[in-house]
């Protein structure tokens, strides 16, 4: 721990989807020093390879180099905000899985001249869709293993990437020595070794604790080729540990230390933890977005049905790291707002002023309407992508506000279902911490979820939440505080803002939640299949 | 029937809910000569009495002395159209069940000084809706008579009516010598007899060929008092009779001669049946407005589930006549227009036209959306005012124009509905004959109207379908014709377009049918009752 008055730094980078993010943390005062954003040049490569190759469908690639470029950047940015040597960690956060085949030096195969034009060679970013059919075979092997994983698989994950690239492009997957996370990736340029993180391979490759990645042998029974991945991992890193000291070719580059602590990578939503200023169960982390991802700390190990993952010591060395997550959150008003409102309200921004003052005036029930909030399908419970919205109640008096206070209570609707899956499955939520663009910019919403929920919603009030969680696995991993949950209490989120239920709407939106469970229990719950045929219809049409 | 070259007119006068239109026929060739509407002065009272009285929720009268006054200017200048000795008929229809309290002589109880600020005085619009708690008790009695009444009696409906007046107004009841619909008190004024219509008494106030008005010992049983109505009506003459003739007053001030045929009143909806040129079963005449009216002849005599009135001769003498309806029907696309795309598109005209013609090329399928047709409730086959609207299938790819699709394919879907309740009840239903405002204005939902159901939709492009109607039923009164066929083949409908379904089409629209019949019994079968739920909420916050 460093002398009081001694300044001590960290910086936290997070790579985000079109863009990396970083923060000069005051470790002891907890203040973000400065802050900066790097666009990535190639931004996510859908259509067509940097060569021009195109690419199918549902195909969604990063460019390493773009990652390389934008970490210089704000290193040296953060660089110039302090004394180098009070720079004493650096941490990373980044998407996941984001997935890239390298040489044993970690060399990205898509930079090789060999492998360019060759879509399969480049970094498969989370949102990477095209490995759905091998996600599928999967999800159909009866694999108990998924009980821990809300009992399925997700084409998002390192089994079907790595299955994809396998199948369709036996040469690159033979090529590859290694299978990396992008935040490992990154790890492994700044420290000059391959050392995995505890987050990552827990989520998104099926690693437990004990058990270590799945079995070889009941891979083989899903392709025989497909146990050859395991020699392509490596085994994961807690979070919060020293990964390695900084290289001096970085060093020289950014102007940092060489040997600066170099903290294990962690996925960007978990980072937002210790940033929100969570240690302990009880408290569900809500990281409001266009999804959403719910975080919460356990001392049990619990095969939850619905919940997307547990991993021990997977978010803080010591607990349980439960995850869930709502596919649809803010992209469901943004949906209304840029499609309806912004062209009847004079723009985007206003329509979202607009609208959030008179549905703000609404009282519970008044719009008459329900609505389900699987625009983008649904990720807990039912963890199916075939799901659609519905709303009802429309009459001829249905106004634009009604429907948006309805689009904001479904999206609460579907954070309490995640909470009751939660209990259902014997973990308690006392209270909801959030964080997020969402939560930044729409208060009323706040609001609507703990009316909903029947619990205090604390807004975190911390900006670059991801960021700035990665710099406190940081300050920990230099050993500035002598663990994660120190580092969490010292630096995490202190000025809060309390949304407390307001209790004549509580009893309202138990009525109005009993109504969205039942339809969506309908709907989602096998009952009925018409929002799969109008998928189906949609795509023959 | 005149001498060849000899012209002969009649005149229609449709009655309204705002205003009053008058049609001018040469019933040889068919042709509208001219045409005038006169709006009436009060339009609907809804808030309050002429004199200030306000009056409360659902509530919805009008002003006898409007009706005469449109009366009078209509006549008029039908009148100056044509050599008044050549008009040799007048036809009357009117919106119904529109019932006002008389003395005995005709006098509107409301123009009495006594009775002037009393709501219950005043002439109840068919749409004012304060009676439904009297409906809901008669629907509660068990009523054997209700299964040709699709199961329920309506609160816009007579009995209902009579009982609120009879309940909350007993002065008014006893002084009420005559409970009188306002096509047959028109008639009345200007016959100077009281003849009342088949059309109204079968549809409206239950009285049936061989059975009469419903039995006083029935009516006993709902209160003591109700059994004196049928005291105050008299029995129903046929359609297309004379009722009497022009009495010297009203020849006075029209120019028309006195003694000139009054035919017996008809409803306005039903009156077009004859307008659109339907004298046979199997063509389903369907009148396309805010709300949709389907009416279908037919030799046999059922009971069917869902369908709202059977009345023998009631549309078309020698034919027994069936009623159906869509309580919401083109309210739902005016709806969408007027609350969300008419301020996106510059106004509601190019709304429509933008939406139109976008729609128009998306095909059936690919909005991915369905959507129930209940924005207004829903009459056949549920006859339930709670249900509400739903539209299923939303996603963060949809845009305004698949939404107002589905929103033309769910009317559609429940006009398909309605054919299969009346195919279910044993009427089959060879074609649909379309008129009414949205008919002439909407030619994609025509379209889509026959690809959706599988049957021709013939489009009879009559202008004024109502009137018309009234000047045909004039002419069979005044003997011009030899009976209302007769006439209707001579002056209703021959220019027509015809829209066949598009074969490709089909298929899909009958899987996504499929979709919305399973939907429609969850939500207005009785499986669920959300929808009802909402309306409760709504009201209670």
């Amino acid at each position: 721990m460093p002398e009081r008055g001694t300044m001590a730094y960290t910086i936290g980078i997070d790579f985000g989807t079109e863009s990396a993010r970083a923060v000069l943390m005051d470790t002891e005062s907890g203040e973000q020093v400065t802050t900066a954003v790097s666009r990535y040049r190639h931004g996510v490569l859908e259509r067509s390879l940097p060569d021009g190759t195109s690419l199918p469908q549902d195909w969604a690639l990063q460019h390493p180099q773009d990652w390389v470029d934008s970490l210089e950047e704000l290193l040296q940015q953060m660089t110039r905000a302090a004394q180098p040597d009070r720079i004493l960690g650096i941490g990373i956060d980044f998407t996941s899985c984001t997935l890239l085949p390298t040489t044993s030096e970690g060399r990205p195969l898509c930079l090789l001249e060999e492998f360019h034009a060759r879509p399969h060679a480049w970094p498969m970013l989370w949102k990477h869709h095209a490995a759905q059919k091998y996600a599928d075979r999967i999800n159909a092997s009866g694999w108990d293993l998924l009980a821990y994983y809300g009992g399925k698989t997700s084409s998002e994950w390192l089994w079907a990437k790595a299955w994809q690239i396998l199948e369709e492009a036996p040469d690159i997957f033979h090529a590859a020595d290694r299978l990396i996370e992008g935040g490992d990736w990154i790890v492994w340029q700044l420290t000059g070794q391959e050392v995995r993180s505890i987050c990552q391979a827990g989520y998104k490759a099926h690693w437990q604790k004990g058990r270590g990645y799945p079995e070889a042998a009941f891979l083989a029974q899903l392709h025989p080729n497909l146990p050859q991945v395991l020699a392509k991992l490596s085994p994961p890193h807690p979070l919060g540990s020293r990964a390695g000291g900084l290289v001096s070719a970085w060093a020289n580059r950014t102007g940092l230390r060489e040997g600066t602590t170099v903290a294990t990578a962690v996925i960007d939503a978990h980072a937002s933890v210790p940033a929100v200023g969570v240690t302990e169960p009880g408290v569900l982390v809500a990281i409001l977005g266009t999804s959403a991802c719910h975080l919460l700390l356990s001392e049990k190990y619990l095969a939850i049905p619905g919940i997307s993952g547990v991993v021990e010591d997977g978010i803080l060395p010591g607990f349980y790291g439960y995850e869930a997550g709502q596919v649809s959150f803010g992209d469901i008003f943004e949906w209304y707002v840029r499609t309806h409102a912004a062209s009847m309200y004079g723009g985007e921004e206003a329509a979202f002023q607009k609208l959030t003052r008179e549905a703000a005036r609404l009282k519970p029930g008044e719009s008459g309407l329900l609505a389900l909030d699987w625009w983008n399908g649904c990720r807990t419970p039912y963890v199916d992508a075939s799901l659609s919205g519905m709303i009802i109640g429309l009459t001829l008096t249905t106004e634009p506000p009604h429907i948006y206070r309805a689009l904001l209570e479904a999206a609460a609707f579907g954070t309490r279902r995640v909470i009751e899956t939660f209990e259902a499955g014997g973990l308690s939520v006392e209270e909801i911490r959030v964080c997020g663009g969402v939560a930044e910019r729409n208060k009323l919403l706040l609001q609507i979820m703990a009316d909903v929920t029947g619990r205090d919603v604390v807004d975190a009030n911390v900006l670059h939440a991801s960021a700035t969680g990665a710099a406190i696995y940081a300050a920990a991993a230099a050993e500035i505080y002598g663990s994660v949950h120190e580092a969490a209490k010292r630096m995490g989120s202190r000025k809060e803002t309390v949304y407390r239920p307001i209790q004549e709407h509580v009893p309202v939106y138990d009525a109005l939640y009993a109504e969205y469970r039942r339809l969506a229990e309908y709907f989602g719950g096998g009952t009925s299949d018409v929002m799969r045929k109008l998928r189906q219809l949609r795509v023959l049409s």
